[in-house]
């Protein structure tokens, strides 16, 4: 490509507030052009650093067996993608099956300060896998997901797979791949002497297994009109812990109540899969939805709670005394003792961790990180999005197909890319997704010699398969360096005073130093970094 | 690829009904499902057909300049493009500049029996190209219009770029590229004895300009209660042709006649081309359109019609006595003579072709055919869905950019290959667009030797960078040759039953004979083959 002739300009500054880097670098490089609120336009070499990190995707998720489809972009997606090969799987022989596609879609909500983050499009590759019913998934996921991070590694990215909630919960796998980062909006909560790591919706903590029995009844208290923890704290003088506080929560028709303690966030992650319901359908329960309870709201409490299930916080079920509703307004109980005063229906973990918990494996305490979710995979289980959707195993009968789906969102995916591999001046492409692996600069396009130069080493180069720019633009030394630097290709080659000596400049982006080489020197050089590098 | 691991089965028979054997081998040879009313899934043999058209479409069209984006599918087109590239290009230097993008748009109205042809989904190339003001654009345009002539006969159509109303009637250079097909929905009118060929819209027709002038004054005639020109015909005895009808047309809020002969139909392409408005702005006028006029609907005429242009058809002022409303209810005129009795504002070709009509070149006859439309190419003029979309000239000047737009429907594209290209067994690919350019079959896979030999012919070819799909199935020679044949693979290499002595079976899949040849023999046969066609 001859840079005179590339349509989008590098800028010196923008007019859009972005809160990253990459989304400014993305636009001052010419890549990108933010037309509309949340809209962009993908320029020449923005398609090219695009096409080279889908390519690179593809080529990895190939050689792992899965093959591409075109999905219309109409209906749902696991519903589209069985529906498209139900009439290709027959027999237990043809499993298993390995898809992916790579969408355009929209976005509900833009959020413009985040650039590409949070455009109205964005486009995701998105692979669905489909087993026998009694396959061993979890086996099977292990070896995708290790490729994945592999993969990662290739384009410098340090990809952690954490255990995550099952949007559907249709099986016990998932995970969400995330990245480190400062400004990731996904908080992990890390122990400090052990491995343990885990997003915040679903980490587990330590609790004191052995609190103190004591024993006491439990005894009525009046409090008028105090309805929240905090004016209870106050009222009593008590701690938030020393409270079992009964929150009511409803899954389609049905009224649940969930104790935890006083100090304690609901985590509606962990109790949907206590309830085997998807997230989405647990709702907090309306006054409408309680009218036939026997309870008030604002003094609710397990004690005496009729026709509802109670599901526990392991915190509450350990022992001790709570202070908890009376189910009758103005009035609470004290002394109250879980097992003893009422029954729960479940006893699990369904709180949120805190800062000071401490780790489940080893006891140590917690660090409290952040990152940015790349993309997920998890089980489908048996998919009930449509009918039919079965094989006949080895003994003639049918059996369900089970699936695992993932995805990984591209423009976040670049754009994380870009974030972890740039310096004050610009970008700097890992090679195997840089747009171009070279870029040769004539720094006066008036001279004969060096642009007849400039033009044999970009030609040469381009012979060897390589994907070189040649920067012949009509502009001073200063702007071609400046440019190639926020462009952020990986090799420089330069045609400047010596050009007559045949003696270019060589220099790598990441690098300060630059060196004279002899021409053929400077191409051996070349070719040697990025055959390393499996570019050829 | 390995043809056991390819999702997609070949079928022997589709449930649907299409008109096109196109769509149902579309269908048959497992590239594509039709899972829902006019909702498509590509499956992996269809991604690689389409991306092989795609990847030589994009080939061909960078070869001439165009450099691709991505645009949001979220505004119209011409805006986005311009919108996307206002600050890249400041400059007369910068220009022309060309761009393309490949889309998937969505059609409003589906039409089930067409198959991919009238899908809920449909892809396009799209390109723009910029000029400079002055630029002679229709020298531009034919050597775009030639390189896609040239391009298309590469994959075997014969594609004629024919001049064509411009939708937007911005500029004068309009043109559709169109395929000759029996089932085609646009109609052509050819000379019998001279090149010219036409769109029905814009057909062009010889007239008799000698006509005979009569002297005879006007004269009202009494026609009670008749209002069309049917019963005007039989009430008067005369011809249609020796009437001239007077439509209202209302653009925006004008109201315009036009006097065509009774005969003719009126041609809003070429109506609005005359009136120079898009033809989308052009309607029938409503009895309250013309409440305010001197008439009456039924007996409009051009003599003493007041308050509205008047657009006569040539063929009305080439002489001669005609009958025409007397813009009272229940009487005509006779002996109008036009030019004499009315004056039109404006006379015109403003009349639809017929099949008798004589060639506007030669006199000759005209034959009348069907071709299906895969593109078109129009003039955008100076661009005005946004604003300030300029440059300036060598002397400072602000001038506007002016440009040009094409596109191309790439799923009848490639419904029109397989139509042109197919027998009764199945599709016969045009090699640069094979999907694999060699299948290699094994006859009996049980039989190790010939597995082996399979398997390393396969890779060979392989290694020399062609698509090669290897039949490893478990399945009869006959299913294998039949899927073959089905799939259109343009080189087919057998290992039967001398693979011991080394000796394959090559066909070609357009020729009837196979012939027995050397392992080594039927390779190079194959490269030569498609060295020729430029496959490497």
């Amino acid at each position: 490509m001859y840079m005179s002739k590339l349509v989008g300009k590098t800028l010196k500054k923008i007019d859009d507030e972005f809160y990253l880097s990459s989304q400014e670098l993305l636009i001052k490089s010419g890549m990108f052009r933010n037309i509309d609120s949340g809209i962009f336009t993908v320029l020449p070499l923005g398609v090219k650093v695009l096409d080279k990190l889908v390519d690179f995707l593809i080529k990895r998720i190939e050689n792992l067996g899965f093959q591409r489809i075109y999905l219309s972009n109409d209906s749902e997606f696991v519903k589209n993608m069985s529906l498209s090969i139900r009439n290709e799987i027959k027999s237990y022989k043809e499993l298993p099956v390995f898809l992916y596609d790579v969408q355009t879609l929209k976005r509900d909500k833009v959020r413009i300060k985040e650039g590409l983050f949070g455009a109205k499009e964005y486009k995701e590759l998105r692979g669905c896998s489909f087993y026998k019913e009694d396959d061993d998934l979890s086996n099977k996921c292990s070896e995708i997901i290790e490729n994945y991070k592999k993969m990662f590694k290739e384009i410098g990215l340090e990809m952690l797979s954490l255990s995550d909630y099952n949007p559907k919960n249709s099986g016990d796998i998932s995970y969400s791949f995330v990245v480190k980062a400062d400004w990731g909006d996904k908080v992990i909560y890390k122990c400090k002497d052990c491995d343990y790591t885990s997003l915040e919706e679903v980490a587990s903590f330590n609790i004191d297994e052995n609190a103190s029995v004591q024993e006491a009844e439990i005894e009525e208290i009046y409090t008028p009109d105090i309805k929240t923890i905090k004016e209870l704290e106050n009222f009593l003088g008590i701690k938030k812990e020393d409270l079992a506080k009964t929150l009511l929560v409803k899954i389609e028709d049905e009224v649940v109540a969930v104790v935890l303690r006083g100090d304690r966030e609901l985590n509606l992650y962990k109790l949907s899969k206590v309830l085997k319901v998807s997230v989405h359908d647990i709702k907090m329960a309306e006054d409408e939805d309680i009218k036939d309870l026997n309870t008030v709201t604002g003094f609710v409490g397990p004690v005496g709670l009729k026709g509802v299930k109670i599901i526990a916080d392991r915190e509450i079920y350990k022992g001790g005394l709570f202070i908890a509703g009376a189910n009758k307004k103005d009035y609470h109980i004290k002394n109250v003792v879980a097992g003893r005063d009422f029954k729960a229906d479940i006893v699990a973990d369904v709180s949120y961790v805190k800062e000071e918990d401490r780790c489940p494996i080893c006891g140590g305490s917690f660090v409290r990180e952040y990152a940015v979710k790349i993309g997920g995979f998890y089980d489908l289980g048996k998919i009930n999005e449509i009918k039919n959707f079965n094989y006949k195993d080895s003994s003639g009968k049918t059996r369900e197909i089970v699936g695992i789906y993932h995805y990984i969102d591209i423009y976040k995916l670049l754009s994380v890319v870009i974030e972890k591999h740039h310096d004050e001046d610009g970008i700097i492409w890992p090679i195997k997704i840089a747009p171009y692996h070279i870029i040769v600069s004539i720094l006066s396009i008036k001279d004969e010699e060096k642009v007849q130069l400039g033009e044999k080493i970009y030609e040469e180069l381009k012979g060897a398969n390589f994907d070189v720019i040649l920067d012949d633009r009509n502009e001073r030394a200063g702007v071609k360096f400046k440019d190639a630097d926020l462009l952020g290709i990986p090799v420089r080659i330069v045609i400047g005073k010596k050009a007559s000596e045949k003696i270019v400049e060589y220099k790598l982006r990441w690098e300060s130093e630059k060196e004279e080489l002899k021409v053929h020197e400077a191409l051996g050089k070349t070719m040697k970094l990025l055959k390393r590098e499996e570019i050829i």
